[in-house]
Order: structure tokens, then sequence, then C-alpha cells
């Protein structure tokens, strides 16, 4: 981590640790994303990748111009739970035979990442507020309500077509 | 991973691979909500995590219900995105001064864990009726009830007592 844990002492600590970690996880997803796509087999999902890699390069942006309008620098650290979301995300799809049995676990291994995600700009928001920040706020809401819609677009994929053809 | 990867090839591989992974990641949660408990200083948090604690060990019965039901071996594979959850979680909090701030970062941690588990959980059940196994997506459902739960009075939590006087 690159603040040591001993240094987070205030919610403003802790504010600027987690925009740290998830700056991290969205520059691995920038990488782990054309990877999905390459081996989604279903177009709409390939798309939806492609879609959401350009949409996470944004989200990187953002995340630099809330470390600037703080006075931040602009620091990423490890983030271990992305890092494991991403392995698993490997490990399970490098070689799964059947392409619709592979979609289902790119959807499902997406989901993960969405909802890791999720959950870290919902407090990230709240801590933002909490410290007068509402500028950084209204940034971090724009990435959260896409990273909710890409979520939900890979339910709707994986309670469509995907699914119920690799059910098939 | 305990299946090899190249081993899943149907949908019941993928089932049963990702059974594994969440019956990993509910005892490692078992492992791991102790020491959260122990953490929070928050009396409502510290009883949240005792009584999940205890919910958790159902969940990891249940699944043990699930495998036999489904005359699926009892086995646990690897899960590196809970191990990495837990590891942050450990990282983030062990040495945080201030004990509300603690408290912050616990719950979000915890949040983390939460959701990682409602994806598992909702694709186990999507995946569990449509191999027409629904024995088991009702026992599935009935932790992923647990989970969303958990999931609300932590973010009633954050929302609340603990997050507020942390900023204060």
């Amino acid at each position: 981590m690159g603040l040591f844990t001993k240094d987070i002492k205030t919610m403003n600590d802790l504010f600027a640790h987690q925009l740290q970690d998830i700056y991290y996880a969205e520059k691995q997803l920038v990488k782990a994303l054309p990877k999905m796509a390459d081996k989604a087999t279903d177009k709409q999902l390939k798309e939806g990748f492609l879609t959401h890699l350009e949409e996470t390069k944004v989200h990187v942006q953002r995340l630099e111009q809330v470390f600037k309008g703080l006075g931040f620098e602009v620091k990423a650290v490890d983030c271990p739970a992305i890092d494991g979301i991403i392995e698993e995300a490997d490990e399970v799809t490098s070689e799964v035979a059947d392409k619709k049995v592979l979609d289902a676990a790119l959807i499902n291994c997406a989901q993960a990442a969405e909802h890791y995600e999720i959950v870290r700009y919902g407090s990230l928001i709240a801590w933002a507020r909490q410290l007068g920040r509402n500028d950084a706020a209204a940034l971090l809401q724009k990435t959260l309500d896409e990273e909710k819609m890409t979520d939900k677009k890979l339910t709707s994929l994986a309670e469509g077509q995907v699914n119920l053809r690799a059910a098939s």
C-alpha cells in the first residue's frame, strides 16, 4: 500500500488512500478489458467490454481530476482485491472449452469487478460529501452511475441470450 | 484452482467450480469476521460482525447441503478475489490511529466482501435454475437474502453514526 497504514489517521487520509486504491483498480481494468473483449464470443458482450474500456479510460482521467482538484498527489496503491478478481477471471476463463460457458464466466467475473468498484465509489462519494468536497463527489458520482449501468447491462446479457444459450 | 480450468466444459462444471469458490470464500470469512469484530469500536458494528459470523457459519453448512444435494464432492478452491479483499481489509485497518476512521474503513471492507458474495450467489442461483436445480437455487437464495440484508445494515451504519462521528 502506498500510504503506510499507520499514516491513515483521519477521514481525509482514508479518503486519499481509497482514491489511490480505486485509481490502481481502474488502471488494471484498462489492461484487463481488452483481453476480456478478445475472449468474449457473444457480439454484444464483446462490444460491451470495448464500450466499457472507453468509459474506464475516462474514469482514470476523472480520478486524476479529483486528485488534482483536492490538491492530492496523483498516485496509485496496490489493490489486492482487484488483482484477485482479475487473476480469478484469467484463471477461470483461460481454457474453458465451450464458448458459451466462457461468456457466462466472463460476465460473472466482470460483475465481480463492477461490484467492487460500486462499493468503493459509493463510500468515496459519501466521504467526499462529509468532508465538504462536493465537487469531487459530483465527479465520482458520474463514474458510479456508469459502473451501475454497466452492471445492469451485464445482468441483462447474463439473463438473456448468453446464459440461456450456454445452458442449452 | 481445484478444477483445472480446462476441465470447465459445461455450465454444470462452471456451476460446480463457482460453488467451490464461494465455499472457500465463506470459510475464509468465518476466520476474518471475528478479527473484524475485535477491531470495531462502534458497539452496533461489533455486534453486526458477530451476528454475520453466525450467519456465515450457516452459509458454509448450506453450501455443504447444496454440494451433497447435487451429488458433488464438498470441496473448496482458492478464491484469489476474497483473499485480496481480506488482505486489503487487514492492511488498511491494522494500524489506523483514529477508532472512528477505523470503523469507517472496516465497514467499507466488509461491504466489498458482501458485494463479492452477492455477485457470485446471484449467478449461482441463475445457473442453478437454468440447470433445473431449483432445490439448490432455493437454498442459495436464502443466503443471498442474508448477504443483501447485511450489506444494507452496513450502509445504514456507514450513513449513520459511524461515518458522521468519523468525519466530525
